[in-house]
């Protein structure tokens, strides 16, 4: 029962000894049965076009509220949200960014030497320890960031110094709603630059919001960088970025003439749609309006957090000098959410390319009673084992809950994986054990469907994916 | 300013304008200028061997304490931690694990229908939202997981269920200590079981023991399973696992002749030494005593919580049946932690070779008055680009700082590289400018230094590296 470690080297076989058609499950290889993808059934879902975004990615086995505001996030979720969180790692690597890692629990002194204790009130979750001493559960970190970086900071040689991190943050909303779009507790990707001046200072500005272009170029989604208030932050220079969209709790306006936007709230002149603010002073009636979710927001800080927690270098002269500060958030679930509902309908989650959970899927039909559906699963697994290499290591997964056929039957089996939003379909009927056996594959990104030689078909894939750019955990 | 962002496809030149040696920095590749290290200098370090653990991760740069038990995970920790976490990830697949995400804030009521809410006391963070409703931070999840689970059970065909989670939890200990090992904020891989039956329970525990023996073994650690107290928990089966240290806080009885091993707490007997519990009642004089440092932990629940939750299926005689359940947990950060101080020393951190955070860094030496660093640093840009591809793609990194000679000389450069433990130094001086260029290359694993020809360098390193057991991020 219980044994010093070294005993176990290598592999064991794990296979669970009671229930026969279980055998399935462990192999190695994954399978839909191991996954947790609590799926409504079709009776319980509306067919209706109108069902809401929460409803889908509810009914399609992605999120569970927990409480309002408080999700769980799935496990074909969770895959995309980490796909994604590599996304921004890469970029923010390209662009020198270094991430760490900040307690959620943050003391109540920085945040009241900041000024920010009081002035975000309600919307903070704040505690006591055990010993009385008052904490807030991190909505953001500059303070944090600058204390950190205030402990090391010495010579001007250690900048730019870009940090981030991606995480968890909390905001005790008043009243939480549209799923993850504004929940409780969300992950926020937040970056601090600290720069030696001003003119620095915007240059990580500029570089920083050009990384967070190419994020959302890749992603493939219409992303629009707009003009905007820097509110209880401080600075004088802030941009959000919005994905547009028909829910979009923002509104946007676009200029046809200089292609600029600004958010509705910045407005000067009360007359809206009669000037572009941003045309140089040029009378214009070409201005769109557009809704828009914020999903990415930018501040030039300047010295706001550094005075107060002393972030200083000594310059030529030997003079203490503060730094100057930025910060940069994306919001990862917010995004995640986002960008699902955009493209998806009900009766089926389109994925962003680059991050979609998993990308192909292998389904044999057949069910227990059939003697070649043994044989199609056997076929499905060679075919796994060829597919499942290098780039597609991870990508691969079969539906093999053939031995389920009285509860999950190869039509709903199908429709699961047409909800699912699997790239590719590769569907094994029984010609495929014909000797001139031919695969039903679905391109489900172009909605195509072919019959193609099983000797033909991972080589036909694997092309594809050369070229394909996708995150691979 | 501000624009549409499809314009901006494509890669962008992100040097930064005022600063010219720093042009060193944004190359897209990694290097140390880049990356947040902020290492103690040489006199600030004891020299002392018996300087504390926590010492010498603060000293290397690796961990900051913000608050006692509530630490920054600095970039270099970080990658270790995210690389520990994929290893989990992938022995977690392997035996279905699904993996999801849980709220941190659950609410009160939850832990009040276990009877938890009171039995864990002041150990728990709890705190109030606006409307005045209770919830603490989840020190580990068997009722929420309990709850989401309950709500979708229908058959007994969704089982065995195995779902985990990687992620924060929170604990205020009266003392938080030895840093990461008992920190009040720390990360834990916390697995939930959901089986129909006890036999099939004890079976995914037995698979799940196995795999967090893989993993620990993956590790290189020194890891021991030891018959433990349930506690609070519930349930009447449980193990611990301990890395044997010299400083951890348990003590772990290992009997030579049967090779088991038990923690002094779950003792009958008072005369511990006389007898082995477990060597089916023999007289034994042969048990020997360690230290332990508790890195895992499996409970056998039964059906305690699965009956507060309600988590049940209908059997073959139309009868609601609870499931029978099993936690798991790994305290990633805790193990982190140990598994750095076993090994390392005030001069050099070792890490387990599978989560070294990067596995190779190229150190040109020279200064900015030396005509030849230029070269050197090219050199290293020219290695560097052969060398990280497939496997090895963001495990080399470049110290490229040259150009901050004055208060970062060759000589801390190498100081500080050995102190960061990467497997292989290369160390280009100048006779690599030479027509018979040779190549410094430092195996810190076996301590061993060679001079080996630039043009065989890579293939050398390449050939290791295939059988080497690493995880890439």
């Amino acid at each position: 029962m219980w044994t010093k470690c070294h005993r176990f080297n290598g592999l064991l076989t794990v296979l669970p000894r009671w229930d026969k058609p279980l055998l399935y499950r462990y192999y190695g290889r994954q399978t839909v049965s191991s996954l947790f993808i609590p799926m409504m059934r079709t009776s319980d879902q509306s067919a209706s076009a109108s069902v809401s975004r929460k409803t889908i990615l509810e009914n399609a086995g992605l999120l569970k509220q927990s409480r309002p505001g408080l999700y769980y996030i799935l496990p074909v979720a969770l895959r995309a949200m980490y796909k994604l969180i590599k996304v921004v790692d890469e970029e923010m690597t390209r662009i020198g960014g270094s991430k760490l890692g900040t307690p959620c629990l943050i003391p109540a002194d920085l945040w009241q030497s900041s000024g920010r204790w009081d002035t975000l009130g309600a919307e903070m979750f704040k505690l006591k320890d055990r010993h009385n001493r008052h904490y807030c559960l991190g909505p953001t970190h500059e303070e944090s960031i600058s204390e950190l970086v205030g402990t090391y900071l010495n010579s001007k040689n250690m900048m730019p110094l870009r940090l981030y991190q991606i995480d968890r943050k909390f905001r005790d909303e008043i009243r939480p709603r549209l799923g993850l779009r504004r929940a409780r507790e969300f992950w926020m990707k937040d970056m601090y630059s600290f720069d030696i001046d001003k003119e620095a200072s915007l240059n990580s500005y500029e570089i920083i919001c050009e990384a967070y272009v190419r994020i959302f170029n890749r992603l493939g989604l219409n992303v629009v960088k707009v003009v905007a208030d820097s509110g209880a932050m401080g600075g004088d220079t802030s941009h959000e970025f919005h994905l547009i969209a028909d829910d979009g709790e923002d509104e946007i306006l676009i200029c046809d003439q200089c292609h600029k936007a600004m958010n509705m709230e910045t407005l000067k002149s009360g007359d809206v749609m009669a000037e572009c603010n941003l045309c140089e002073g040029k009378q214009n009636k070409n201005i769109q309006k557009y809704r828009g979710v914020e999903i990415g927001h930018a501040f030039y800080l300047g010295t706001k957090y550094s005075k107060a927690a002393s972030v200083t270098y000594t310059d030529e002269n030997n003079c203490k000098v503060y730094v100057e500060m930025g910060s940069y958030g994306i919001g990862v679930t917010r995004l995640l959410d986002a960008a699902l509902e955009v493209q998806s309908t009900c009766n089926k989650i389109r994925w962003p390319s680059v991050i979609t959970p998993y990308n192909i899927c292998i389904v044999p039909l057949g069910s227990p009673k059939d003697n070649s559906s043994q044989q199609l699963l056997q076929l499905a697994q060679q075919l796994y084992d060829k597919l499942a290499v290098g780039k597609l290591q991870n990508e691969v997964v079969i539906d093999d809950r053939i031995y389920l056929s009285k509860t999950v039957g190869p039509g709903t089996r199908l429709r699961q994986a047409t909800l699912l939003g699997y790239p590719y379909l590769i569907i094994l009927g029984k010609q495929a054990l014909q000797k001139q056996g031919y695969i039903e594959l679905e391109d489900q990104l172009n909605g195509s469907k072919q019959n193609i030689h099983i000797d033909n078909i991972v080589d036909h894939i694997q092309q594809v994916y050369e070229k394909r750019d996708i995150c691979t955990l």
